[in-house]
């Protein structure tokens, strides 16, 4: 199934202090060098943004590097759309939001197989939990019902965007993100990549690669959480 | 639908620096009294506990009030038990797995049903949130995949349990709670009440009050949210 891949699976768009993209930028030239046409899938809809909203946030962010830059929502046949792209990047929001629309337009397929064929996809956030088996593992409010939680599967694991450290000094009684994962895996035998902000997936062809200068978290079922370096090989998860 | 309830509606089992339940044990002795047989939910399964293991600590704080304590797990026929106790808690822990086990079951209705006829209740976190009128305000990881996320609709609002104030100190990039909580709102025409830890709702008869000591943050589409004090009524949401 992986031998394809050419995605950037990241846990964030944006990091602390920097702006939107902003991090991701030097890579991404890279990553994208001579595609001309991105297809932008806007419908997380971070704070109800409008998909032309937010697209134009993304035109205005990454227009140096591709000739055309068009939402998904803008065209009369998205799933020809997605298939005519030189590249697709879907953008972070809410995640049960863009899980449903994807079900409910039946794209979540297309999406997958264009991206098995080698497409280059990037995802922040949302749009890198969708690379995961499902969306189970999403920090996202449920603000709609999907028809379904399974994502697209490019991943054999699941993907905990923005993923947070306990704070020592906290006084508060809500759960903890790793005993969340826990909870999870009670009930799911899946693996979980706690990705931090600024960290990313590198996919190509058969190769998984965590990048970004940051230590990620590991989670399988029924073992001790740990930690692995940036740089290192994900194939073994 | 409101003139007969009698329950306590907590935004947590626990606060800082306190045993499970402890902050809330004399307003329980007084709420419970002359009751003599408490029925626990234990569906929400915090950390995966055991049904029968968190039915054994409720026990072990509770059995100074009540004669018998028994998990609903316990009963041949659960509906039939929900009817025949005096008293019933849903603890905490996983919302998902709570709302998809009464939906499962189909407990939802029954509980709802004894709770509008006047059937002493208490919620804490996952059991306050199945009062409201979906589980969509949950802070919870969508561990399982509930058939519907329509809860009992006891109250005319929704809650958010465990509601944080934002870190203003804080370099992280997911969202704030009250961001989501307004993505949820661009799409769910539902009042919501923030309800921090320590924090509950008193509904006795037709009266809804909130009680606890600390200000609630209410949230109305469409409005800036306001805080409320303790004691003040909440009929208006």
């Amino acid at each position: 199934m992986r031998q394809n891949l050419n995605c950037i699976i990241a846990s964030t768009s944006t990091i602390h202090g920097l702006g939107y993209l902003e991090y991701l930028k030097p890579t991404l030239k890279k990553f994208f060098k001579e595609k001309k046409k991105l297809v932008f899938i806007p419908f997380a809809r971070p704070g109800g943004i409008t998909h032309d909203a937010y697209t134009d946030k993304v035109r205005e962010e990454l227009d140096d590097i591709f000739d055309t830059i068009k939402g998904l929502h803008e065209y009369e046949n998205p799933e020809q759309a997605l298939k005519d792209a030189d590249a697709i990047f879907t953008g972070g929001g809410n995640t049960f939001l863009l899980v449903k629309t994807l079900h409910d337009k039946n794209l979540m397929t297309t999406l997958k197989e264009e991206i098995l064929k080698g497409k280059a996809y990037l995802g922040t956030s949302a749009g890198s939990n969708i690379c995961g088996i499902n969306m189970q593992t999403t920090n996202d409010m449920p603000i709609v019902y999907p028809s379904s939680f399974e994502t697209m599967g490019i991943l054999k694991f699941n993907i905990n965007a923005h993923y947070l450290d306990p704070n020592p000094h906290s006084t508060h009684k809500g759960e903890t993100r790793e005993t969340r994962l826990k909870e999870f895996q009670a009930q799911n035998n899946i693996n979980v990549i706690g990705l931090r902000e600024g960290s990313y997936i590198k996919a190509e062809g058969e190769k998984l690669t965590l990048e970004g200068g940051l230590k990620a978290r590991i989670f399988e079922p029924g073992k001790e959480a740990y930690e692995i370096e940036s740089g290192e090989n994900l194939d073994f998860l």
